[in-house]
């Protein structure tokens, strides 16, 4: 089993941005406690500030993975182009905020691409990353 | 460690509600996965159609609970008392949706109650109650 | 046949309400005239306040009754999860305004119930009740 | 007792249309049902596409009917103009629609033609007329 | 004279609410505040987090008492419910809120109970509801 | 010197319509009085229910007068065609109401068919024809 | 008979305005117009920048003048104030712009003032002043 | 094959309408225009300034034409009945403009005749009815 | 102790404006019986139609006053700059409204210097100052 | 003559995607049949992902091509950059659309770049692109 | 070169405010900043708490002065008067603010004189002014 | 000191754009300009037309530069993840644009971007530049 785990813009920053809404931990960290608690599990990670980069490695993702985990940052309010390249790939996909994002700026409250995705998770931190590997895992194993 | 789920209206319909959005099992089936999925955890699971009574049980778990997981079903889009009585309680706290709903209807974006609780998440059916089980424990080992 | 007549907040205050908006009729008095004219038909009339309570009786119809005539009141305009239990109900719904409610204030415009049941009468006092129980004999006797 | 049932626009395609929307029967059909059950009542039924025409009939209603029931079709909700000929016409007047507008589109939410008329009745298919005519023939006999 | 003051939902938290917001005092001090500086009136305090419970209190109190104050806690943004219970009552009435609800979120500037009271008093804390019955007794005096 | 005053739907009920609004005179009353103050014009005075007959009026207008004076009634907030055969019509043109239309319904405050034409009064009953026919007269003898 | 005209903000600057707007004339050259029109009646000509002057003006008219003509410039769609001070006036009333105010921006379609008023003149350049004393002339006389 | 190619209310105008929009051909000419390069299709023209007759047209149709492609003018953006006989038509529709309307008015943004057709042509003149021609016939020629 | 009581625009009007609104009192009787209830407090009453004279009064007061209670008229849904004046005013100050806003207008629904004070008293008459004296004097003398 | 062809997000995944919105065929099939219908003329085809590299080639085609025909994809109703890049080229520019985008979700109603360009085409899936080669010949040779 | 440096309602507490948003300095010490920086240009420093003092200064500029900058305060988002003496004026023209509006509330994103200026500076606190004169002196010398 | 100097999409076509907007230098004869100006301070120029390419820019300027001049076009009005690498990043940041925004379309009201930058000027074409490194030398002096 091989998950993808994308991330989008600003989110290399981790670490150094605001603790309150996104934890304290850096990508790297986070990849690697991922690791730790799912070691039968193989991942991807990639970020990328690139929007249109994003939309590659969704359409490609098809024939390489077995599900997606994808914190679009910024673009997860304004991306029509993300949305519909998330709705086209039949893959379990999964949208994650570290933060929680209906206490955060109006302009947060428009989720776009979510609605591409089969579920949402936000506010947990890097726990979020963690709860949708043990979600994704489930889907993948049932087969939905 | 002891853990309050409570479901809000229509929540016991469940087994009989559109599978589309939540699934097909009964409520209280998806009782007795989650305590097989976290044996080692105890629970109470608390179901009523009443507004105030949900209100009721949120101000009482302080005391007797180390976290609490709501889903409010429709009151999430309309209840200020709600999210009132859950920005009060100082437990870590978590909301949850069977279904998608950025997938829904206009009036089910309205995230009311959501803001009262530390996150949230929505689209996975029964699962969704086990991903938040597996967040809260951790969120209560963390002590935050 | 046996047909269940709920009514919401404030209906028990009819013939002390505005006459201009509900008529001059007590709800005694209404339900007199409901059996009166349809004498062949059987009848529960129930009235409450409480926004679980209506829920609890619509979860409770589909075994004791063929159809359901709702005055929802106050909580026509407001209430998800009403609106969540009639839709779950599979008996022939219908929903009664004493008032020409586009008449009235902008917040009574917004009918969250409504889309629950099949059908919808408006404006005419007690007489909104008489017709819904015109139309709902002839949707069971149809079978839809 | 004279009764003028009009019909506004595309409502001479009844039988064409979607029967989930409007019922499966023509406007043939529906007249008949009318006279069938309400044998004692004289009835002028008249359709047509054109706004004007409409209001010429409603300007003319004053002398020659005791009460008027209209499905405006598409110009309920456009149609200031149809909506001042029926708030000056003093008779009993109700508004009648096959389909349950509440569940189709935004548009159709707007109801200008609704507040010119004493009552409502929705979503019924062609039982929305015959319940029309049981309660303007109260409405009559009752001389308000 | 005899006075109901009401409380709703999460009233009953004061004390352990944000002291910016609601004060330091708990409602049972409040009381006993009141009591103090009106040692002449009789007062009977109820609180409750169920809307139909309020509802049920204000169409009960014309025959025992001669004015109400009430602070509708969250309701008083949600609930039509309840503003019509109160429109419907002809005793004098006060809305009281113990924050200043102009600066707080969005969703608290929406007063829907407010307008079935006489007046509105915001901001004071715990000495909104002084200046409430300082009121009170002179519209209950004069007679309006 | 040949003006067209055309009246749009329901004008020709003036006399009956409330006369708050609409003053106390029928349409020929009106036209009496302005023929009477205004001896050295002649008129042509036109209505109709007829959208389609005003446009077809207004397009036919160049070639046989020298201005219009137009009382679209209803069609006033709704009509973008009779705005646009207004707007192509190359004679001084002007709207007018007789009730005034800031203090009456949220729809009559969308003015379309008034940006057709050069200028607009309102709120003088019968003697907003006589303003419009003393300024069209300047207009047309300075020749804007 | 003597009437008041009351020029609000930027009037004193007619002549050098934009003349597509606001004609050629400048207000001292309007107010000689009006004069040699209307010989007969009394008028006071007073412009003012100030909100504040404006609304003392309005509220000493009442033993000094038989009606008033405003033109408040920018403050109509602004003043609450001046709207007050209108409708507590209880003599004739006419409000009038020189430009046609619906084919400009967004923010002059918003008339609050205009509502104080008993009717509307709007893009006749000068020759609305003068239409506003033809009808104010006519309103006064018939003491309405 | 043969085609309907019907126009609303002021495109008999053309010709006379602002060229910048509109283009510089009248109506006739366009007409010339597409018989010469489409002569293999017989064609149908039909302009009227009345919704009513646009609908009737479109409702006889079906019998006699292979598709209709019409020009809505200004009732595109304002008949929900049009838009409906539309939908009811089961033949190929192309709505098309001569303008390109996202660079005009606001209310000219609204289409809600567009959602009856299959498609949309806006912004090229003359040429948008020949592209239509183009278009329609291979849509009748693949049958769907 | 000191206490300045501002009055806004149209205030001196008090006892020839709508009494349902604003009771039957002058301004004048309104301070002497102020005065009356609160013997032992001296006062400064102000009225002015002047926005700016209010900002003037309100900046001078921090040495004069020992709190300020102010009813801004129609400049309560308008003025920012009045706002601003109130918030940098470090004084107890409380907005007080003879009427009851929330059951009139639209526009006076936009509360705009109300953030600019501590609270907030509406729809009490004249004794709308006298509960904001009797609160005035408690936070002057917590010395909040 | 040589055409450039500009295909964004997602139109890569053609002939995968949903067919009643996109048709059938892949985006080489599409060129192919392009090719085939206007063998007289050259065209460049460029497909992308990334918003800045669509800008890039429209910047870059003024001296290479005589016309551009561009499906912006999702970026069609959230890109201004892309939309001012159009503008600034001034060589004739058509927008098309596989699907009807009137009749699908709300945020594909906002239009952002189609106003850079000369002209719309909407609803035809593959035969929208052959429309637009049809219009842009036209438009090349009248130099328009 | 003369300059005319005008300041709106409260900026002369500056000093006093909040200096996160509007900086330490008193309006004084402004003044002595701005003289030292541009020893070579003549100014003059107004401020007034008073709207129409405002316009009349912009009014009376045009003969004295070769360029205004202008900080409106809380005029900025509420004042068409204002606006439209800045339009009127034929001098360059500059908004300043201290503080960064964007970040600030609602209201303030509203910018209603700031389109009768050139130019828009808003951020820097103090230095704003000086960026202002910076441009201003450019500007004059450009002639534009 | 070393300013990076950030231009976003189309800016690379200064001199070719619309020179009412704009100006009419070439963004190389800016980029001369400002050096002449400031000829002690060193400047880097970059241009994109990629999104991610400016993020990535402003990620990596922390340890490279002073302080950030940026005008994102485009983005300025769409882009959440721009501005949310502008809030992470810890320099003086200043946003310009050439043009005067709020004299222009409503989607250009929007500004995303500006609320991640410490001051914003518009309005001044090049010179809105030159304003920006005077005010950002002071910034980063001021340590800022």
């Amino acid at each position: 089993m091989k998950i993808l785990i994308l991330n989008g813009p600003n989110l290399n920053l981790l670490g150094a941005r605001d603790s309150n809404y996104y934890g304290d931990l850096t990508l790297d960290k986070i990849e690697e406690i991922i690791k730790k608690e799912f070691p039968e599990i193989e991942f991807e990670f990639f970020q990328t500030n690139y929007e249109g980069e994003l939309i590659n490695k969704i359409q490609n993702a098809i024939n390489n993975f077995n599900g997606i985990i994808i914190n679009p940052g910024g673009y997860a309010h304004t991306s029509v182009a993300l949305r519909d390249s998330l709705t086209e790939c039949k893959l379990p996909k999964i949208e994650v905020h570290l933060s929680h994002l209906v206490n955060r700026e109006n302009f947060r409250q428009n989720l776009i691409t979510a609605s591409g995705c089969d579920g949402y998770i936000s506010g947990f931190k890097e726990n979020s990353y963690l709860a949708a590997v043990y979600l994704i895992i489930k889907m993948i194993r049932k087969g939905s």
